[in-house]
């Protein structure tokens, strides 16, 4: 349990994710030294998690550590960006090795799996709690935006938002469902996959992107409002997986899939002279995304269902509210 | 109190610091868009700072957000880097509005002291806890390293280590001082100035530097062990101010001036063929660093004072020990 920050660092950080030529400098001095690729610009992120409002205090320590670095991984997703290099600022109320040893198992095969060094951070003593600054290159001038939407673009989400939702309410004992559908949703929630490829091959296509995260809902509206557009949601369109129907129904799938946070999905918007182009070079059934709606010039976000638009109360996560 | 993350934001965060030319796009996006200056090294550092830990939980917020900055500062400023890009990922249990206010503009005022631009990062509730991500340059192949100390380096260290030891004993009650001298040593921990022109200058004469926080004897023996060799430290040689001879004496202020934390001062080494040029070219007394010792083949730290070899209980502040 008497393990030094020194200690700490060289036995589970040191090594973690991959070895990369452009790192110059890694962990164990003030700070990084890192080698940008000339022709790109750099793309930084940096979210928090918090041990009772991010995740269950008791989650498998390789979850926390696989989801501190995903989150950011989808951040950098949705601007078209490729990962390179992370900083961990690790706070923990002891050193304990078991636990510290699964954490760093998780973050660092989400790491290796994306090429991502581990290059510095802080570990520090108080409430657990995990940041996770992800920087990475995009070809200049070719970064996706939440800003570049119009009206008349097609809205698409990637895979099935509303799982990870399920997942915490089932690791939290506020839901119960059956084996496979279980397994699958805790899954959504607990080891989240960041949409990396398909956020770099949009570049190509899409007009605006975000990350789905706070709920899609929410998060069309951040799009659509950075975009000073609105967009109109197809609430028959919304893409819910096996197992959400499964274990909730297909009325609480749908709000759900409109309102759960942490999908960490991406949800981008296409100009109909791309359209072709996208839905042919990038199958959505290979790619896993789906037609939701469309941009349009009235302001504000209206889900439709058979012709009406519906009413919702809360439209995602809001820290603080 | 019921402020939204994303007004909180707008409010407090999104105009802190400087506005730079290289910030393609800042605060509000899933990711910040950022232009690495050419043939410059990209300087990457990640320091938090945890309510209880690192600081009185009731310090002036002003306080808190100046010392999250100046952590990173410090970190920069041993790499003989300049900042650019600052990440801050703040948790706080409530949003409450004087607090963030106050916090914000001690963090944004050391920002634009130093060009710095707030580009990033995220807000949560929890206990409080703040980490900022720190991005700057040095030209390539220019950083200094805790790694490039020689025997024979004159050792040298920037203001008066233990002040801020004494600081914080002060603020937290378990010390008592003359008025003038409690305002200078508060001040030492609460606004702590993070040596960036010095660092940047030292690339010319140094080989080896760090950033002294975690106490200067552990620090001096980081540096030395990175290098491969060990250091000498002359006890009579230790810069003291005035105000914590006053606080606490000779003996128990050498004390604080080798094993006292929170210094954020520069720890630097200076082979001897550069020495002449350094003390004409940077004079001491005008950039405010004092010799202190050298480094040597034999490995570890000794302090000596009169001839003889002192020991020490315990070498700089340590987590979880």
């Amino acid at each position: 349990m008497a393990l030094s920050e020194f200690a700490l660092i060289e036995r589970y950080f040191r090594n973690c994710g991959v070895s990369r030529q452009d790192v110059t400098l890694g962990v164990g001095d003030d700070a990084a030294l890192l080698a940008v690729t000339p022709g790109c610009t750099l793309v930084a992120a940096a979210d928090t998690l918090v041990a009772g409002v991010h995740f269950p205090p008791d989650s498998p320590p390789a979850s926390v550590g696989h989801r501190a670095l995903a989150v950011n991984l989808s951040d950098l997703a949705a601007m078209g960006a490729r990962p390179a290099w992370a900083l961990l600022a690790l706070t923990l109320p002891e050193a304990a090795e078991t636990w510290l040893g699964e954490f760093a198992s998780g973050l660092c095969a989400l790491a290796r799996a994306h090429s991502v060094a581990l290059v510095g951070g802080d570990t520090t003593c108080g409430p657990l709690c995990v940041t996770v600054s992800l920087l990475g290159h995009v070809p200049a001038g070719q970064a996706l935006r939440r800003s570049g939407g119009h009206a008349g673009d097609a809205l698409f989400v990637s895979g099935t938002p509303g799982d990870a939702a399920a997942g915490l309410a089932l690791e939290q004992g506020r839901l119960q469902a059956p084996d496979a559908a279980r397994s699958w949703l805790r899954e959504r929630f607990l080891l989240p996959t960041p949409r990396m490829a398909l956020g770099e091959r949009l570049r190509a296509y899409a007009s605006a992107c975000i990350d789905v995260s706070d709920g899609l809902l929410g998060d069309v509206g951040k799009l659509a409002a950075a975009s000073r557009v609105g967009a109109q949601l197809d609430h028959g369109a919304l893409p819910l997986s096996q197992a959400l129907l499964e274990a909730v129904g297909e009325a609480h799938a749908r709000e759900l899939a409109l309102t759960g946070g942490d999908d960490y999905e991406l949800c981008f918007a296409v100009p109909p002279d791309n359209l072709t182009r996208l839905l042919s070079e990038l199958p959505p059934e290979r790619w896993g995304y789906t037609r939701i709606g469309v941009l349009r010039d009235a302001v504000g976000v209206d889900v439709v269902r058979d012709g009406t638009v519906m009413e919702f109360s809360h439209s995602g996560y809001e820290h603080f509210a």
